[in-house]
């Protein structure tokens, strides 16, 4: 095993069991995350209400759904006005969910004519499971 | 306050010190945080290979480094060989540090000829202290 734990007394064999039932979990839940990078142009006139919009968004999301896992959105420091969000949702049905809720419809009808283009990939992470600390 | 805390008894007055203290070095701390974008596109003969040494250096950082806060790497599923990473570094001294580790520079040697592109875009994240759950 990965931890080096011995496995060779019965207590010793249950905890390595559980260990790798945990493990199993885990692994199966990280593999039915959704993951995908949104790159948004914005219209400059609208930068600031925009990007109000999108941070009541986005930490209503994460404080309200716990199928959102992160939303980190950063803004270009050469180019403010071009925004990449790192979106990770639990699995498709979370991110369906997330796509009803009042709170991101107010932000989608909110920032219409504010985005000038939208473009959304889909994405594998090369370490699933990866946090921020 | 905020989190609507009454500071009004002495006990409560000291305790919402504490807080607003805690709350301000919070602050400080993600004001300082380096966030970066990292464009990377991979020669395809080489796609396996990159990926494996990318992986092992950022297990690595992540787990060796108390400054690198995340290094979320992702491939794009329509063009597998385009990466992005989301690089979170604790402040530019952290990122320096981590230029000099030996993970690093076996990753940043191992993979020099299998890169045909990279970009680095500097970044301002729009939540600051967003995790990932």
């Amino acid at each position: 095993m990965k931890n080096d734990v011995r496995c060779y007394s019965p207590p010793a064999f249950i905890l390595c069991i559980i260990a790798l039932l945990l493990s199993a979990h885990a692994l199966a839940r990280e593999k039915r995350q959704m993951v995908r990078l949104a790159k948004i142009a914005v219209d400059s006139a609208h930068l600031e209400s925009y990007k109000d919009l999108l941070t009541e968004e986005i930490e209503a999301s994460v404080r309200l759904e716990p199928g959102v896992l992160t939303l980190y959105a950063v803004a270009e420091k050469e180019h403010p006005t071009h925004l990449t969000i790192l979106e990770i949702y639990a699995d498709t049905a979370a991110y369906k969910t997330h796509l009803q809720t009042l709170h991101f419809i107010k932000y989608k009808t909110g920032t219409k004519e504010m985005v000038k283009s939208l473009e959304l990939i889909a994405a594998d992470p090369l370490v699933p499971g990866m946090k921020i600390k």
